[in-house]
């Protein structure tokens, strides 16, 4: 049988492992946390033409929808358990398409520990469009938020800045005076994000930060959002952010770019507040994890993110971070 | 602010009411089931044009999409808790839409004591597409699933079937015989499905059902459903079939239409079986309800679903159920 419970039964059903999603079968999944665990739930979308390209391969399509939700469930210090997918396809979409989807889907599932729940794949008249709503665990009343920076706390992120949004100026034919090594770099970490599970994990159990987001919009926007949440403002250094070699390179190449660094989406980096005392256990936690931790500012009174030189002077970034619609 | 910021803000952010949505203001949603019961999940999608008519009003649209997912979470016996949403809105989408559709949210989360827990909202070049998971709770070992129905049991559908079809027909300009009163009822079955979560609690319970699901594709192909995950075969008996005033009318007008009440999808009633002993409570239970519950087969060996008209001859129905792809 083909159409909607044929492709499901192929291509999605070995995805449902486990009790709880009662392989697909059923109306919907069941389970419970451990105990003294909370659930943390979290859905997001993505539109071909929009959060990716037409033509980019369908295993990183669904890697990269997958790792968007779990770079959420990083970002309150969640432990991943499962998802759940609903998927529009447009008539007469490819079948082997869709298996490199669940392919990419599986290659994921087996690398974070987790299964597909649920979900629903219906037809489309229009673009391609996914959703999934991915869910995880936390130790009850200790998964980070927004809202918890102090004055004086250190704003860190994890990782490097730009790369996704670099990634994408090459997709889109830009960037062309760098060497093919580079722009496959930045190329391939707009397609896959990192979520930063075990970033968020290490923060909550050793609780090292006050506050925590996933930076998807571009750090100075996501940074807003935690002034935002905690009545404060912020200073950035922009001496002090942290770039990835092509990026570097992008940036030496053409000044132009370096506003992308402050406000690029889809780094899926975390930022994190924390007491100023936390700095040695941050730094070697960083060296435990193998995941660069930098200092890049400092939360304040007032409200808002202001970026400063080398010399202390106030830079003016154009947009405020990425804004999808 | 417009964009995605303005409008989550201003029509969804009332929406996430309770501690555990975060006030939308956070990457994912932190809540705990109460002790003794697991967490019950499912999603589904709805694509304009496919599962509902682009000049449909949009609270309706909302409450369909919301009631499609908790007669998911009724066909599991769970009691809802709350729902993650993720809109797709074509370039220039009407912000008064948006607004009609957050208020018709705003007026089934009250009727159902349930809250947004968070979510997404983009853009698409393509079509309006909207997809929900819902969350609630079941008594831990107690979900109603597919496979539990045994032989003899007897099967059972609450209130009337095919209306939601019949309502697509008028909707499609068909059953012009019919009176404008009639018409008017089978539209609103249609758009506005009534999710049988007070009947799903009971069976639990009570434990009255040894199997059940909630009739989304059309009687024949979910009772199949059962079926197969049962490991059995059902014969249902077509002048048992409870049919309401509207569709009565409309299958006297064309007998060509009798089919849809057994293959047209859309109608949210559940369909359970239980055992013989059980029909005198299922009695009581309707009237305590104010919902019809009806015997209209009974489950067998073998496989697959037979028809029989009132002289015992298997009626051939064609198309097995309502496939959205």
């Amino acid at each position: 049988m083909s159409g909607e419970f044929g492709i499901v039964r192929r291509c999605f059903a070995p995805l449902a492992k486990g009790e709880a999603a009662l392989g697909l079968g059923d109306d919907a999944a069941v389970f419970s946390p451990p105990p003294g665990r909370s659930l943390v739930a979290t859905a997001d979308a993505m539109i071909s033409g929009v959060h990716f390209l037409p033509d980019d391969p369908p295993d990183t399509i669904a890697r990269k929808l997958l790792r968007v939700n779990l770079s959420d469930l990083a970002a309150m210090g969640a432990e991943p358990l499962g998802y759940l997918l609903t998927c529009a396809w447009p008539k007469g979409w490819k079948e082997d398409w869709i298996e490199g989807f669940a392919q990419g889907l599986a290659e994921d599932q087996e690398r974070y520990g987790i299964a597909l729940l649920g979900g629903d794949t219906v037809g489309t008249p229009g673009t391609l469009s996914l959703s999934l709503t991915a869910l995880g665990t936390v130790e009850a009343g200790r998964a980070m938020t927004r809202s918890g920076a102090r004055v004086g706390d250190s704003v860190f992120v994890s990782g490097t800045l730009g790369r996704a949004a670099f990634g994408l100026l090459v997709r889109r034919g830009g960037l062309l005076g760098l060497n093919q090594d580079l722009r496959t770099a930045l190329t391939e970490a707009y397609r896959l994000p990192d979520p930063r599970l075990d970033l968020g994990r290490a923060l909550v159990e050793k609780r090292l930060a006050t506050a925590c987001l996933d930076v998807s919009d571009g750090l100075l926007a996501d940074l807003g959002h935690i002034c935002q949440a905690s009545g404060l403002g912020a200073v950035l250094w922009s001496e002090h952010l942290p770039l990835s070699e092509p990026v570097q390179e992008a940036v030496a190449e053409d000044l132009e770019t370096f506003p992308l660094v402050l406000t690029g989406g889809d780094d899926y980096e975390l930022c994190f507040t924390a007491a100023p005392g936390a700095a040695e256990e941050l730094m070697s936690l960083a060296q435990q994890l193998g995941l660069p931790l930098t200092q890049v500012g400092e939360m304040q009174g007032g409200s808002g993110v202001r970026v400063l030189d080398r010399d202390g002077n106030a830079l003016i970034v154009q947009a405020e971070g990425w804004q999808h619609f």
